[in-house]
Formats: C-alpha cells, structure tokens, sequence
C-alpha cells in the first residue's frame, strides 16, 4: 500500500529535479494530494523551476497545487507568470481559496488581473471579496451543484454530471427555484439510492439548516458542528442561495477561534487576520500584548494603595511581608484554574449561565478542599521557613503562622469563587467569557487577598 | 423556507402532547433533523411519553434519535425497553457512537444485552470497544462501503446501492482485495462522473492519506485537517481495511484537544473522558487542579527562602517589601503571555522548534517594548504611592523608584524569555508544549524575580 510522498521518493524526486528530467518529475508528482505536491516542489525547486513544473500540469491541478503555496511563492508567480495562463489558473481555484489570494494582492495587482478574466469569474471574486472576513460570506465558496425540484432523479444525476467540474462540493446538491430561492437539499447518496424514474422532489430535505450572508463565521461552525453537516448554504437576505461553507473550511474557523479565546484568556488582543507569528513584526506583537498588561499594571494601582494603608501593620510586624507574594500566587492561580474551567464548560455547552448557582456552589465544595491542602502546606511552610525569623516578642510564630495560612485558605475559596464566577458575569450581560482573562483575574483576586490578609492579621495578631 | 425547529413549531408540538396526540406529534417530528427531535422531546416530554414517541419512528430513526439523547435518558430507556427492541434500535445506531454506549453500560447491563444483539453487531461492538478512546480504533465506525477493483462503473454504483444503508457513509467508497487489505478509494463524485462501462479501477485513488488503528486521535484530525478530507481510513497491522473517521468526528477531537490544551496549560491535568463540568464530581475536580497548584505552592519554597535570605535588606529598607508582588505579578504577566503565543503557534504548526533562535530574539525585542512601558508606569506609581512613606535618611525616594522599575523592567525582559523559551525547551525533549503552563511559568519567574529585584537593590541602594 502506498501513502503520502515519504522520503524515497522524495529523494528519487530531488534527483530527477537535478537531472533536469522535468517530465519525468511532473508524472510522478501527478498522482500525489496536491498539498504534498506544493509542499515538495517549494522543498525541492527554485522558483522559476515551479513556474516550469506548474505550467505541465492540466489547469485543474494547477490551480489546486497553486492554491497550497506559501503566500511569497504565489505572489511570486503571480508577477512572472503571463497572465493569460494565470487567469486560466486562477478561473480553477476554488473561489473561496480565490477571493483570498485576491484580496492579498495590492490594488494595482488586483486592477492588473481582473481584464484577462472571464466575467463569471470576475463577478464571483470581487462578490466574494465584498464580505468580511468573519462572517459567512468572507468564508464561503461559490462551488455549489443546484437542480430544481421539478426534475426526475435521472434528469438530476445528468445535470449533476453535466455541470460540476471536480471543484465543486456535489454532497449535497441544493434545490432551488427559478429565482434561486433555495427550497432544500438532497444528498448525492439520495439521488443513487432512488429509483431514477422518481421526481426529485419527493426526496428533497425541506427542513435543514442554512447560515445567513452576514451571519458570524463562528455560529456558522457550530451549526454545521451540531448537524454533522459535509457543508451548509448560505444565503441572502432575499433567500437566494450565494454560497455554501464546507467541513475543512469549519475545522480552520475552529483553529482559528481555539488560538482567539486562548490569547484573549491571557489577554493578549487577537489579529484579525489569523497572521503567523513569524510574519507578525515586533511592534504588531508588542501591541497586542501591551493593552491588557499595561491596564493591569495601571489598576494594580489599586493593590499598591492597599498595602500602603497597611504601611504601620508591616513595620510592626514585618514577618507579614514576607508573605504577601505567596498569598497573591496561590490566589491567582486558583482563581485562573477555576476561570479556565468555567469558560471551556460555557464554550462546549456543558453549562450555561442559568445554571450559575450549580457552577459556584460546586466550585465553593472545590475550593475548600483546595483550601484545606494549601492552608496546611502554608503553615509547614511558614514554620519551616521562619524559625530564625526575628518576631516581636509578643507573638508566637505558631499563632503567627496559624493566622496568615487562615487568609490564605480564605483567599484560595474567595479567589476561586470570583474566578468561575466573572467569566459567567461577562457572559451574563451578553460579552465574551474568555475576556474574564486570567491576568484580570490576578489582577482582582490580588486587591481581594491583600485586604483579607490585613484584616485577618490585624483583627488577630495587632 | 422553513429551518429548523422555532419556538412557534415547538408551542404546537407541545400542545400536542399536552392533548395527548403522539400520532401528530410524531407525524411532525419525523422530517426534523434528528438532533433537534432529541432535544424537543428530552425538553417537552416524560419518560415514559419518549419511550412511547420513540417506539413510533422507523428503527433507522429510533438510532438516530436515541444516539443524540442526554446519557442518563439513554440510560433510562435501556432498562424500561423491551430488550428484543432495544437490540433493534441499537442495530441501527452509527457503529461508533454504539460502541460509546456500550462501554458506558455496566457490566451486568452489557451481558443482558449481548445475548439479543444479531452477531456481526455483537462481533462489532466488542471490536470496536477493544480500542483505547484516544486512538483512532476508538474513534473510528465501520460503517465504510467496500468495492473490489476489477469491477466496472455501473457494478460499483448497483453495489454500493444494495449495501448502503443510510447510517453508511459512502461518498468516499474504499477499494479492497479480497483480504480486506485497503488497495486505494473512489469518491462517489468519481463514480459518477465516469462512463457505466469503464473499470473502476482507472479512477481509483492509489496515493491516499491512512491512519493506523493504534495511531493517536490528535495526529488523525491532523491527517484529515491537512489533505481536507471528508473521513479517512483506519487500517491495521495486517494493511486491513477495518474503520473510518469522519469529519464530524474529527471536528470533535479538536474540540477535545482543545479543551485539554487550555486545562494543560492552566496547570488542570485533563480528563481521559471527556467528562460534562457538571456531571465531574467535587472530588474529581479537586484532584485534577489540586496536583499542579500543590505542587507549585511546594515549590514556592524556593522563593520563600530567597525572601528570606534578604530579611536584611528589608529590614533596613522597608519599602522594597511593599513591590515585591507588583514585580512578581508582572514577571507572571509578560511570561505567561510569551508562553500563550508560542504554544498557539506550535500547535498550529507557524514555528518548530528549529525556529527557536528566531523566535527568542523576537520576544526579546517585544519584551524590550514591554520593559519600557511597564518601567515607566512602575516609577510614576511608585513615586505617586510613596511619596509619604518613611524612607532613611540615607536615600531618596527618587533614587528607589529609579531601582525597583530598573529590576521590573529587566525582570519583564527575562520572564518573557523565559516564558517563550520553556515551551520551546519542553517540545524539544518530545513533551507536550502546553504542560510548560502559566502557573509553572509564573512559579519560575518568581524566583528569577526576587533574584533580580534584591540583587540589583542591595548592589545599587545598600
């Protein structure tokens, strides 16, 4: 059995390159997926022997091989291809992979390209290029199979067979009206499995799911997640069919999304523009991180004019300093673990925020446990760390330990308790959970444990 | 154009009930995408009405349905359904979600159900159950369509007709010999754009993507993410044909990896199962967050006798004990930060390790913009803060300021590093990035802080 390109012939491949057996290299490149094709050929050639190899393969292969390059290599060949072939190229993308290229291009590339193309193209790109990027239109294609529902289950197979170059999505085939109204869907499965004398139409799903134009891209992932779905339409505010988005587009929106709500748990701004991170420069990144660290830097303020006012409860007794990282550490952490679940249960849909009271109170029996282990190892701690320690002769250094691992038990279930619940607050009035971030959770829980360490400690040791 | 279920149909159906009317109810039902019949009548009816309802769909149905349930109704109806017809219902689930259920059946449950199920089923169960959950034999169904390759185009089409029911996935059709050993496959799309009278063999795919049975599920989704494929085929040691994963349910893993990566790196060691946060027990939340969270507050040891062996210096200079934690919190800051972005960008394959030269002198230019503004912000709150407390007379309030944001600043430059370099150094030695996670990154950077911070004050104050 034969896989993917593995590294024997990888080798005879970069042999044959060097013989200058082009030929040869194209007939044995022909059969392979054509992501590992691209991959291979940027590997192994230079560009201008790319350009040679592409120019051998039939259109169609050329314009899916085209479509897996890097973001240079395609820009490359875009400038030194003539552009004839180019258009005949670009007119065998698939019009999503198309309308992306497109609006890569600058706008004098892009003024460049479109005469040489055909009109359908041409409309469908700069259609396509209309939406943003975050929405189902920004992420749709246009390589749908439509029938109408009139036809007899042999008249849809033709028409199917007539119509759909090997780019289009046939899966499903959409039924719609005259006016491309969509009316539903059949499977290419119903079609071979009915009598092809029958009408179309009694085998046509007429309640389904469909996304609208403007509808956001994530929505539109969960509903073909929750369906199961190979692909779903999209349509417009007039309820004409203008797109569909597929399974492999869905699995990148989720990507996508997955690195969004980690970097906003970090507070860390997400791109819009899903960039690399290599091709993100230094002051791009510097931006995205600086907004949250910086405001948090700012309200720690807060904590500053906490510990000031505390300023005489230190001096007289400075063992207290000591531990006052030590409480914000454990504080942010089980606050920031308590956060992280709550926020994956609201994304997978484990919970919602109705259910809060069930949230909190399984969090509150969590965290006294939590609490209970880290009170106890704090005191050890304590014990084991200051016995040379200087203490004013009033105190023992077991009451002293006593009450400082006391805060700390009530800072783990006071810091556990605001971590689950601002993530449902934030969703509560309708923003996104994950922007409950974890450095804004230190950042709360760090003013809340500074005043429960000083109050506990005056009350019960000055 | 009708979607799916609104709160008007809803209001109808439960009308319905409330009359008692299940033949309508069901009449309606029956065209509903099966998720959403699930789900109204988990929402709208008892029990023993869903049993009732149910016994009223075509058995295809009944699968269907009973396969999208919440666990405990599926339970429920397990034990009040005749056995005889439970064995039927379940016949026609997908394979691989049956295999799900059978596995959460106790044992005694499983016994009194093997003896009613046909025997392919049985053999199929128990097969399918063998495979640990984080495999692809774990993940994978056998409800794949087979053709031999020496079969012409209409043969092919007639046998994938006669042996399709609709639960089998048949829009990739895998071509075997007669050992089962997987030769290549043919898209039904392939099908049906050849000749009747062409050999299949002609279309079939032989350079195809495969995942073996003991394969990792997250390396699956990968394969089937990387080539877009609609499912992929599991074979075993022999080169057998023996299951497929479908897009669905690789759409399912990323969700799942995903969750995992997010508690790995919250320092939440995650669940083998997949559990709901609702249905996790008290106890099994605590030990999945107690390991990491205790472990760090042990190691916390460390800074505590750095602390300590300072005690000098902050008895003579008490108001460096003041920003002890805002240092410490902003080292937790920008390197769990720098931590966030390296992990995403490993997962999503824009760096390898190979990079890491690059990518450290790029966090090292970011952090150098970070280290200013936080610096700045640190001497302005510090000067603000300060400006009433007892200094000696020996220093100036200004000279101070100057020290404590010089060691923020430069703790923020190594804390950055660090955090961007331990993924990095955790990945090279073949472990999981995410597990370099941001409570052990800020435990990390905690030492080095202190480190910094006394060192530098006692060289430039003292």
């Amino acid at each position: 059995m034969e896989n993917v390109i593995d590294e024997a012939k990888k080798d005879i491949i970069e042999k044959l390159i060097a013989g200058g057996e082009l030929e040869a290299t194209v007939a044995l490149l022909k059969k392979q997926p054509t992501v590992e094709v691209a991959e291979i050929m940027e590997e192994l050639m230079t560009e201008e022997q790319v350009l040679e190899v592409l120019s051998n393969f039939d259109q169609e292969n050329q314009g899916a091989v085209f479509s897996d390059f890097d973001k240079d290599l395609q820009l490359w060949i875009f400038e030194h291809m003539d552009k004839m072939d180019f258009s005949d190229l670009f007119s065998h993308m698939s019009s999503d992979v198309r309308a992306d290229f497109y609006q890569e291009l600058e706008k004098d590339q892009q003024l460049e390209l479109l005469p040489y193309l055909k009109k359908p193209v041409r409309e469908d790109v700069i259609h396509l290029s209309s939406y943003p990027p975050e929405t189902a239109g920004g992420i749709m294609s246009t390589d749908f199979a439509t029938i109408l529902s009139h036809m007899t289950v042999a008249e849809a197979i033709e028409k199917v067979r007539k119509d759909a170059p090997s780019k289009k999505m046939v899966y499903y085939i959409y039924v719609v009206d005259k006016k491309m109204k969509l009316q539903g869907f059949i499977t290419l499965k119903d079609l071979i499995m009915a009598s092809p004398g029958d009408m179309v139409e009694s085998y046509v799903h007429t309640e389904f799911t469909y996304a609208e134009v403007n509808e956001d891209r994530e929505s539109v992932a969960q509903k073909v997640e929750r369906y199961d779905l190979v692909a779903i339409p999209v349509i417009n505010p007039l309820d004409q069919l203008v797109g569909i988005v597929s399974h492999d587009d869905v699995i990148d929106v989720i990507r996508a999304e997955h690195t969004e709500d980690f970097e906003k748990f970090m507070g860390i701004v997400p791109d819009k523009e899903d960039n690399d991170y290599l091709d993100t420069t230094v002051i791009q990144h510097f931006k995205k991180r600086a907004v949250w660290i910086v405001t948090l830097a700012a309200v720690g303020i807060i904590s500053g004019m906490i510990v000031h006012s505390f300023e005489d409860t230190i001096y007289s007794l400075m063992i207290l300093a000591l531990y006052m990282p030590m409480v914000a550490d454990t504080g942010g952490n089980s606050g920031s673990q308590a956060a992280t679940v709550v926020v994956r249960a609201l994304a997978l849909g484990d919970v919602n925020v109705g259910n809060w009271m069930k949230i909190l109170y399984k969090e509150f029996r969590v965290s006294i446990l939590l609490a209970v282990c880290l009170g106890l190892l704090a005191y050890a701690k304590i014990l084991f760390l200051s016995w040379e320690t200087d203490i004013p002769e009033a105190y023992s250094l077991y009451n002293i330990a006593f009450v400082i691992s006391s805060a700390l038990s009530i800072q783990v279930v006071t810091a556990t308790v605001i971590g689950a619940g601002l993530p449902l607050l934030v969703r509560r009035f309708g923003g996104d959970p994950a922007v409950a971030a974890s450095p804004a959770i230190t950042t709360v829980v760090d003013i809340t444990g500074l005043l429960i360490y000083f109050t506990i400690a005056t009350t019960f040791l000055l």
